[in-house]
């Protein structure tokens, strides 16, 4: 009981003003809606708390308010958040595309071969893993429609995350190259490993069987947190493996000024999407 | 009022019990401590809200337990904290010291000033910055101490901050190197100024006028989450800086094998200390 009411706090707002239930309210001139429960199916629930909720009325509405700012500003975020993911892409693939020949896994050519990894790495797997986290905000449908989504992008992001990763050591075995001796190689493969663990903790405690409401309520910071972090372990990771390739490619043959700043501008680009999703999911907290 | 009243309950937990106000609640047979209020200048206003939380006591309750938890789990990667960047200077200064020919911003030898970049952007910048975010927690003090030690860090990073930059910047005149052309550059300069701001406009609301109780109240998620935002930037900027060397200095002499070991794991130590302050400073919101 105190574990559900204190979710029902946390997750949904329900207003009872002096006067009456009304849609809106103003506040020093700005009008607001007022947000109310957002799943019909918690409302018999929510009724039957309303004799708890009685002298919390003025709490309830001003956390309503607030909330309701940090939702524009969050979705304007989710916005920006699309815009530099969908950037980043364009980037590489004019990068991979026009000056790196192209991108084939089956290819006799090495370095067509190595370019599957970061197009794969930043479209399957970083784009789709900030995509997941901002479903919440982006799938438009119950909370329940917007977890499986959750975690099916998430999937999504683990399957060809690994085929990109694959890419990686089949371009390593084609030119005799060591494996894992990079620091790019060490925080990718870790991350990796630790994104890999977070999808199976989250599905094993939020999805099939799931556990109990306190061990979900007492995991979900924990997730949330290791979530933004694997995130920015994810970035940290495209951000050395460009500067790498960028190493690479410059000892082998002169960059030239155009390329260089491609890759520059790619690994800004991608910073910037890890840089939206994250507030993005941030301030959701507050949503 | 209903301000106040929110702020507290976020804040300060307050517990009321059906029997009687205990120190201790066992809950499937685990005994927590309760915590109450902790700052004793608002004992008279919690006292003069006693009877607005009388309705609240499940919540209160189960909110304690699930923040003590949080509250220890979260004191751990504090400590975790302070060993990485601990590991990470120690690191840092045999490279440096022994493989890089020491620290000296006046020296005639452009190489030794160069040092000093690197080693005030993370022992001046980086590590105070993560000590300043979790002062809220090592800091023995009040609320208003431990917000004074936050702001005081910060600027101590700020300044030391500003001198490693100028050193950078030192070198390349000495070498007529180009400011300002590489990612690192660009990564690093946006973030210290993002970090200039975001201290500014920290300090504006919260310390001197200080804005109003609404105001502070509607800002601080944005607060919170730009700073874990900057703590990110900041790890990029060092990652890239430390293969931006790496590559240089590669290319002027061959590394050996164990300088460029030292410096991947100073990189890898720098990266975990990220993530622990990140942590730490994430889960202390359940705190």
């Amino acid at each position: 009981m105190g574990i559900f009411y204190h979710q029902l706090l946390q997750r949904y707002i329900y207003i009872r003003t002096h006067s009456a239930e009304r849609s809106h309210i103003k506040i020093k001139g700005t009008k607001f809606k007022i947000l109310t429960h957002q799943s019909p199916s918690l409302i018999p629930q929510i009724n039957s708390l309303r004799h708890h909720l009685s002298s919390n009325h003025l709490i309830a509405m001003h956390t309503t308010v607030v909330n309701y700012r940090y939702k524009r500003s969050a979705s304007r975020l989710t916005v920006g958040a699309h815009l530099f993911g969908i950037l980043a892409i364009i980037l590489m693939l004019v990068w991979l595309l026009h000056y790196r020949g192209g991108i084939d896994y089956d290819s006799d050519n090495s370095d067509r071969v190595f370019n599957v990894h970061p197009f794969l790495m930043f479209f399957g797997f970083i784009f789709f893993a900030g995509e997941a986290m901002m479903a919440y905000k982006t799938v438009m449908s119950e909370h329940q429609g917007q977890k499986y989504m959750h975690a099916l992008l998430h999937l999504i992001a683990l399957c060809t995350g690994i085929f990109g990763i694959c890419a990686a050591f089949r371009y390593h075995d084609m030119r005799q190259i060591d494996d894992m001796y990079t620091l790019h190689s060490w925080i990718g493969l870790g991350t990796f490993i630790l994104y890999g663990l977070q999808w199976l903790v989250g599905a094993a405690a939020f999805l099939f069987p799931g556990g109990t409401a306190e061990s979900r309520l007492r995991l979900i910071p924990w997730h949330m947190s290791m979530g933004r972090t694997i995130l920015y372990l994810s970035i940290c990771a495209a951000l050395t493996g460009l500067m790498q390739k960028f190493t690479f490619l410059g000892l082998s043959k002169a960059l030239g000024d155009r390329e260089s700043h491609l890759i520059n501008f790619t690994a800004l680009a991608i910073l910037l999407f890890g840089i939206f999703v994250d507030l993005s999911v941030a301030l959701a907290r507050y949503v």
